[in-house]
């Protein structure tokens, strides 16, 4: 059985490209995972064996990403000691209230480490899940820090191309 | 074993005097019951055997009353066809409207019937749960009527006594 | 006189492609249902008559759906000792709060079963319609069965698929 | 039949000391008023009569105040062409928002004149029917006049004392 | 100078197709208005000689419409003591909050009436005018109930046809 | 006549004990100041008096406090060219929801400096006053410097003595 | 080294549109400005050179326009004591409820100035610096005399157009 | 110098005895922790050395608690590579609003596990970050299954009472 280091699930495939965010980032690290499809309210099931399978596998994360009444990250975190990352979704209606609220309001003692809305959070759950298995991986420390300094660099040298170019010379090459 | 009607489910020994409410209502339509304290995120396997418990007695409508991120609504309706009530709870943060959200955005095939916040709720959620019963028992629907002809008279007994007193000195009376 | 189980109320004929996901599930299910537009505002009689029309017609349950002020199920609510299921519609201001909010926080002894906003509520009132007819329908409960065990197998499918194919063919599949 | 300028309705008895605001100035302005306490969910035969009999009365604007849900201005606005004025009250949970949506979100030909939350609005909404039925009576209009210089007049005072005396003396004297 | 019954004013110019409905009712009961562009917050003094001028013609009731922090229909109130009815505005930022809340949330003694957002509220603005003028046309007091008349056969007639032909056909018959 | 920095002008006399932590903050820093109680609503000549008044004595900036519609700060911003500084009150009602969009959502060419709810924002509007009128007085800047050298040593001192004395034995002394 | 009277930085490019707005403005007063891409969270130490570059320069005022978690104007603050002002942006997700309350909620002793969300707020954000500005340049006060003159006199022009050919053809020149 | 595990930081000393939920948890698990007052916008250089001392101790996770605009965790995140969890608190204004979407909607790379609002969150926040450990010390792991058993049976003693005494002795003995 293969060896994975984060166990990706979400509710439905309507929210896979959200998840190819979370996929590419833990990609670019290295890190090995598996993805599910599983609902917490149609396939208690279904997820529970993919929350067993992912343990066998010696799993060291969990990332949900859910939208509405978002209970996937709860449902996990209620069957595991592992840490849970919930990234609610933004849905037309409720703006993402609902989800945002279900999944960082969790009870005493059954946490989610919930990120931002959206594509945003979809990123930030795979960078938390790098940094929480750097604890145990050094070279995902330097990784970390070359991606921290990556991102840093991309503006910065988008800010001297504004000081070089000036504003409205800038501006038009971006609208071009 | 007893043959019990509802099954009612809290999250938490703190809610038990909104729970009250709901016993009352159901007392007073002499509605059998069960009442168990189970928690959806902490006590799993409990919450099962709760629900396995009420299925086994004949159970027809359960009511779920939660705060926060209130999974336990959701949680039951994904382990039954029966219908399934949820009562909001309004803690001070966010003012329910994390537990409201999460009840009643539940995705497609899996509804809750959620009721208002708090008290009210707790009320609406006995009296819906006896709606629901009546379409089997004939005399449910003679005390419904019954019912709401009594919370008819009494707005209008008290707007007798407001006509016949004038308001000055009925809003002394009520003060007194 | 037709014998009906359902009785459908939309507030305007601007909700009618949602109700036909109301009306697809009780078609699925078997169930007989009538359809009326009616409003709580600017038609309080032939609302009142379709309520009478729908009770003598032998109705178990009621199903309205309406945006914004949304008193319509509230309206029907004070007329029948009948459940009333509402769905609120989110339109693009206030994201569908208004009509959430009037819907769910009903006074004590008038409650309104609220289930999600738009399309995923209009499905859901009718499978909480269903639950609640199934009380007395022992056919209904195996139809239950079936459909909860169908929308679970197609969101098993799904992920089967997914690790058949791999995420990104499988992700080509889904984008074709 | 006394004639009676306003009708006022109030959903429950705990409504009350609000009314009592609207009361005192409908009484500053020597207008005449009726005061009934009808629920527009759990008593709508009752609330027709309430409205019935002040139109027989001659009255010219409703003013209605209600919590939660609050559909008591809406259907006295569906049961009449006269201005209705909504005043919402803030309960603890969702702080008023539910009552304010209900008024203000009313559908297109049946609209409720809607003012401030709580204590504010009762006042308001007695004003806002001063200045209705003084388009009918001149010394009305005098009389707002008065009113409104008044009102001006004892925030001028209040800043003349300020003046007067200074910031921590004045301070001294509000808290004594 | 020409007697007019309403005053009209809007804070900017691409409010106009909202200002379209409430001229379209006024129009159709025959009302006479006047129409201005003026800013609370850029054009004082404009704004001020706008209300003096309707003043001049005999305005009974002002309508203003405007989004943001939506200070006009309370600058207009300070300065009359005729009814001001608000029509708050719903942009993209807020969902209409801001305007909404500012104009329901009048101090005590200068009341702003406030109706829905957009263009419900534009018409029921309209609408509401003409409830007040009619205490003194009697003309426009028939007038209004034939126009509630006709809303509802317009809804009646819907569901007629519905009837008549059925869902399906029905809806096909919408969507052509 | 004597020469003010800044005028404070607040909407009631109930906001005063919030105006005394904008007070002390000005005292500190040795800015002069008026202060006066007007109405933008009820006092519109005072108000204009007040304004002009603190124009003659050399004004440099305003601030402006108020609740629920709030529309003081911009009336201010509509008769000046100063910079106008707004701090919302949250009153029970709408969590201050109210005045602070009022305040923050002005329309263009009309800003106002907006802080945050309370007594937070009533001690930041005169912090902010001080940095604006730093610009012209050196003095006040060397004086900001050790302000804010004094609100970080006091935060690192309390973190000294909680490091020293532990945990336990600090909290015991904040209780005490 | 070249003097500066404004420094605008910006989180990312992303925002360049809405700095436009506020560029547009400074150029229109002949103010001096910066203009950068530094992030509060992804580049601490470009973000901290930037404003040291800008204080090098004379700068006298900071405006930052940043979304979601909005940390850039309050970290700005943190290393001046110039006056900072901050543009919230409303992103899809929250409505900008986010950005808006990270920058007006600041702690005691180091404010934000916070203006309207988005495009409106870009612009104030440029008059309110401009205001501040003018304390010290005597032209620059005529200047916003000059600017608020001719956008009072641009809605006055709209409205006697609009008098001047009435509503219809108005409007249809509007459309065309 | 000593080795620690957590690093828990909070902006003021008032959030104390939240805190002290945080270092329970710590302490029931074994775990090592530093406890540091430093303040994101007052404090800059006092909160960098905080943040280098706990990285010198050899820390794997920071917890940071903070209200209203809430940079804490963000700026704590921004400085190093480790997980930063962050503890949102609900002030009376905005309910808690205002810090949740400051800590949850942090930009694309830079994280913050944000968990529940308040004591929960306190609590959540320590059981998450001993979640993170055990991925290093298999100890934990024994640990928190232990811990997660115990909340459970508490929650199944509970419930046991409650069937063995009934309702109604109960609820009297969780009263007395």
């Amino acid at each position: 059985m293969e060896n994975i280091d984060i166990a990706i699930i979400t509710g439905s495939k309507s929210d896979l490209n959200l998840i190819q965010e979370t996929v590419n980032i833990l990609k670019k690290f290295g890190l090995s995972y598996s993805l599910n499809i599983a609902s917490a309210h149609r396939t208690t099931e279904h997820l529970k064996q993919c929350i067993q399978c992912a343990l066998s596998s010696g799993v060291k994360v969990f990332i949900a990403i859910a939208g509405m009444s978002a209970a996937l990250p709860g449902v996990i975190a209620s069957q595991t000691i592992l840490p849970v990352i919930g990234v609610p979704i933004d849905r037309k209606s409720l703006s993402g209230l609902d989800s945002l609220f279900s999944m960082v309001q969790m009870p005493e003692g059954v946490p989610v480490a919930t990120v931002a809305l959206g594509k945003t959070g979809a990123v930030n759950a795979a960078i938390l899940a790098v940094q929480i298995i750097a604890i145990i991986k050094d070279d995902l420390r330097e990784k970390l820090k070359a991606y921290k300094m990556k991102i840093a660099q991309e503006v910065v040298k988008e800010d001297l191309k504004l000081q070089q170019y000036g504003f409205d010379k800038y501006l038009e090459g971006l609208t071009k």
